[in-house]
C-alpha cells in the first residue's frame, strides 16, 4: 500500500509499504480521507519525542476486515477513530480511558502507526460510525473538534462568559465555533486584520488582538503556542479567571507568570476530547445546513485549504506549513 | 514616630517620621510586632512596580484611636488587618471583595503606607480581633497564614489526595501544615538535606525533589517562585492533577508548558486569603499546645528566627535575606 512514513526526522511517500494486519481486537480500516494538523508538521520537524512510522490521525474511512469474527458487524461501516491507545488495566485506563495512560501509543504520534496510507489498523473500541448526514470532508473533523469539545468537559461554559480565542487558526476556530454553541458570546483574536477574514466568513465575532484592553475576558483560550499568543492571553483574561492552553508550546516558553499568581487565574490544559458529542455536533450541523449561523452551527467545509493525494504526500506538507493555511486534507487511491 | 521608609528603591530607618492621622472610617493602631517577608525584600530590589513608602504588611497591633466615634468599640483591642482595600464600589468590590479590585491599594505593597513604624491606620472593616488564647509572636503570622488557607478556599483539598510542597522555606511550611490539616498527605520537598531540619522538627513528611519519580502527586504547591521549583512542580504533578502557584515569578520565567497541556494539568494561581479561618486555627493551635502533631495543629513559633527593633531595621532585612533563613520578626518600641 502507499504510505507516508516519517522515520529519523525524514518523510517520504512509500509506494509499497506492507498493509497492516488487524490484531483480534482490532480492525483493518481502508482510508477514505485524512487531515493534515500542526502536530504532524510538529512531528516532521523532530519535536515530541522524534516519532518513527507511518504519520497522521485525523481520518474517517471504512471497515474492510475485523480481526475476530466477533466484531464481523463493524465490516462496511464508515467511521472515525479516537488515538489513544491505553493499557487497558491500570487505575486511569479503567477510571478516566486511555488519554492519560502512561502506557498509552498515540496513532501517528507515539509508538503507532497513524493514518496517512491506503488501510490502517485500530482497536474496535476506538472506533465511532459516522452518522449518514455527515459527509466524509466533514467527518475528518471529528478529532480536532472533539479536540475542541474538550474544553467544554473540562469546565462550565456559562452562557455569560466573555470568551476569546487567540490565534485564528484552524484548532482556534473549532475551538470558538464550540463555545459559541449553547447561547456563548466569543471572541476570535487575531493579529493581522486578513486573519479574520476566515472568521468573519464563519460568522465568528473578531478583533484585533492589540485593540483590547487588559482583563477583558472571563475565558481565554490561547490556541497560538508561543510566547506571543501566551502573553496576550495572560494580559486579556481578568483576575480570578480561566485561561486554557489549547496548544503545546514547543521547547521552554519565556513568559511572565506573575499575573497568573497575582490575579489568580485558574490554567486549564487541554488535549484531546470526546468523539461522540463532536460527531453529534458534526450531525446537527449538516442538517442545519451551510446558511446555519455561528451558535447554531459549527461548519468546517470552509476550513479546507485544499485535497492532495498521498503520491502528493510532500507537496501537502509544505502547503499545510505556510502561514495562515486552512486545513489539508490527503485522499487515498 | 520610627519608620521604615522605602523611596527610590532606598531603605531608610527614619527616626521622626509623621504619625498617620485615620480617616473617618478607618483606625490608628500601635504596632505591636510586625514580620519580614519575600515581598518586603523585593520591593527593596525594585520589583512589583516600585513602592515608595513605609513599608511591611505583616502585624498585630493595638487600636488606639478611631476616626469616628461610631467605631470607638475597636479602641483597646488587639488586631490584625487585611492587606488589600478596594473601591468598594466596582462589581468586583461588592461580589468578591477587594482582593482583585483593580483599583486597591496594598499596605505596604501598592500605594498605602506599611506597618513596619510604630503607628499605621487602616480601615476598620480590614481588622479582626485576635483572640486571647493567641500570642503576639503567634498573631504576626495570621496574613501568611491566610495565604496559605487560601489554597483551601479555591480547591477542594479531599483527604485522600496525594499532595507535595515544593520548597521549604516559610510560605511552604505554613502551607504544608495548612494541606495537613483534617487529614492530609503532605511532602515538603527540598533540595538540599539540611533544608529538611525545619519541616521534619515540625513533624512533617519530607523529601528531596529529586528522589522522586515523574507524576507522584495529586496536587503540587510551588512556593518556590524559581524556574527550577516550576520544573520539578510540573515534573512530580501527575496527569490531570492540579498545580498550585502560591508565589509569585519575578521577570519572566523559562519554562515549559507542553506537560500543562499534553497532562491536561489544572494551574491555580493562589495569593491572598481569609483572616478569620487563619485566626480560628491560630486559637485552635494555641490551645492544642507546641506538642500538638502535624495535621492536627499548625506551629509556627517554631518559624521564628530572630527579633529586631525598628533602629535596627536595615540589618533585619540583611538577615532576612540570608538562604534559608526563617522569619524575622520587628518590634517598635
Amino acid at each position: 500500500m502507499q504510505a507516508i512514513t516519517l522515520f529519523d526526522s525524514r518523510l517520504t511517500v512509500q509506494p509499497d509499504w506492507p498493509r497492516p494486519i488487524p490484531g483480534p481486537d482490532e480492525a483493518l480500516i481502508r482510508v477514505t480521507l485524512a487531515g493534515v494538523c500542526s502536530t504532524d508538521l510538529e512531528l516532521v520537524k523532530g519535536y515530541a519525542g522524534g516519532f518513527n512510522g507511518i504519520l497522521g490521525h485525523e481520518f474517517v474511512g471504512v471497515v474492510e476486515q475485523t480481526g475476530s469474527p466477533d466484531n464481523g458487524d463493524w465490516v462496511g461501516r464508515r467511521v472515525v477513530g479516537s488515538i489513544n491507545l491505553g493499557c487497558g488495566r491500570c487505575a486511569v485506563c479503567l477510571q478516566d480511558g486511555p488519554e492519560h495512560c502512561l502506557q498509552r501509543t498515540t496513532l501517528g504520534i507515539h509508538n503507532r502507526d497513524g493514518v496517512f496510507a491506503d488501510w490502517v489498523t485500530l482497536p474496535v473500541v476506538n472506533l465511532f460510525e459516522v452518522p449518514s448526514e455527515v459527509a466524509d470532508e466533514e467527518a475528518v473533523f471529528t478529532e480536532p473538534l472533539a479536540a475542541a469539545v474538550r474544553i467544554r468537559e473540562q469546565i462550565n461554559i456559562r452562557p455569560t462568559l466573555r470568551m476569546a480565542v487567540v490565534g485564528p487558526g484552524r484548532l482556534g476556530l473549532l475551538v470558538a465555533q464550540v463555545l459559541a454553541l449553547g447561547g456563548g458570546d466569543v471572541t476570535v483574536l487575531g493579529r493581522r486584520p486578513s486573519s479574520l477574514d476566515l472568521p468573519e466568513q464563519l460568522g465568528l465575532k473578531t478583533d484585533l488582538v492589540d485593540n483590547l484592553p487588559d482583563n477583558t475576558f472571563d475565558l481565554v483560550v490561547e490556541t497560538t503556542g508561543n510566547d506571543a499568543g501566551f502573553a496576550h492571553s495572560s494580559r486579556l483574561v481578568r483576575p480570578q479567571g480561566t485561561l486554557v492552553l489549547k496548544s503545546t508550546f514547543q521547547g521552554n516558553a519565556d513568559i511572565n507568570l506573575t499575573k497568573l499568581v497575582v490575579g489568580e487565574i485558574n490554567v486549564v490544559g487541554s488535549r484531546c476530547g470526546p468523539f461522540a458529542p463532536a460527531l453529534r455536533i458534526l450531525a446537527a450541523s449538516a442538517v442545519a445546513g451551510p446558511a446555519a449561523p455561528s451558535g447554531m452551527a459549527v461548519q468546517v467545509r470552509p476550513m479546507i485549504e485544499a485535497e492532495y493525494t498521498l503520491q502528493d504526500g510532500l507537496a501537502a506538507f509544505e502547503h499545510a506549513a505556510r502561514p495562515g493555511v486552512r486545513k489539508i486534507l490527503l485522499r487515498p487511491g
